[in-house]
């Protein structure tokens, strides 16, 4: 096979690094950046370096930001006595979506492993107790994913802060809204049966 | 909605441009940059700037190349009595993945469409007339895609050309290898029916 003239080849190579991105999608990206206007494709390299440089993470609760402390951190009309515990970043922005939540955030940047060898010290989890010392914060909302890690983490973390006083609480499982029950697996149903309302 | 923080928002906007990425993706392109290593997200901007910068059209066949004339029209080891005439770069490519064609090529960028306002003008079809003029050229191959521009161009492009005495031939169509009888329309199947020949 002919090779690439150099600097296509290395374009695809180097988009084809990220995630959810094969061989074809890369070509057929690359192709489109050769076909974009100049400055659009500055536009997108000097984005790509402009994040890289700016962008850090919050060095009171671990979201990503381009200002330390971070945006929600500094916002003084928020509640400043709740905290929402995440595993990442991409969750707090999907919390920020439902616009509901008016609190604070925590982010671990991952969740207790044991079986990857992620223990509660490779989280960003002392930050949190630090932050609760001298603090009004009166509930921890667990908002880690419903998966094996997240639901360890939970508990893990529950069990760290209840002797404090502090009020945990653990976000709800059951059928996803549109969801169709026959699809649901067995664990998800059980849940939504055990956390079920009265009307 | 809590605004992404400005830059993460800028590489998020950039991103979603490219096709096929919509908001979703792009914000899991942008937090996978993010957490790419400082030199893997400069190596990625750098080729897409390099790439810009470098890559241009052969001024002989058109296609996308980083020297003037192309790898491929430089290349005197290759056919020079027979051109194959592709809609695309990427045809180019496609083309030379086969590791079957050893001859030239010529990129119209495009295929007449009166449809969409593209003549016969619109296209990189004059500079094929004029490589043919004083050429040694014995055989044009027709290998604009299958659909009705692609033939409208084909059928344009041998009624130009025959009278020159050069030999016209156009790709065939029919059943993809690996594919079922079946699921085939029935236009392919005509045309495969057509081209069937004697084993």
């Amino acid at each position: 096979m002919r090779q690439y003239p150099r600097p296509l080849g290395k374009l695809i190579n180097e988009l084809s690094k990220l995630p959810g991105v094969g061989g074809k999608t890369a070509q057929r990206l690359a192709f489109h950046i050769l076909s974009m206007e100049d400055k659009e494709a500055e536009a997108l390299a000097h984005s790509i370096l402009e994040a890289k440089q700016t962008m850090r993470y919050c060095s009171v609760c671990g979201n990503l930001t381009d200002q330390d402390p971070c945006s929600i951190c500094e916002d003084k009309t928020r509640r400043q006595d709740v905290i929402c515990v995440v595993e990442s970043p991409r969750d707090v922005m999907a919390m920020e979506r439902i616009k509901e939540f008016d609190g604070l955030y925590h982010v671990l940047h991952g969740a207790i492993s044991p079986m990857d060898g992620v223990g509660p010290e490779d989280i960003n989890l002392k930050q949190l107790i630090v932050r609760l010392q001298d603090s009004d914060v009166k509930e921890i909302i667990l908002a880690t994913n419903p998966n094996i890690e997240g639901e360890a983490t939970a508990m893990y973390i529950a069990r760290l802060i209840k002797p404090s006083g502090i009020k945990v609480s653990r976000i709800a499982n059951g059928i996803p809204v549109g969801g169709d029950l026959e699809y649901a697996d067995e664990v998800t149903l059980l849940k939504a049966m055990e956390g079920r309302r009265e009307l």
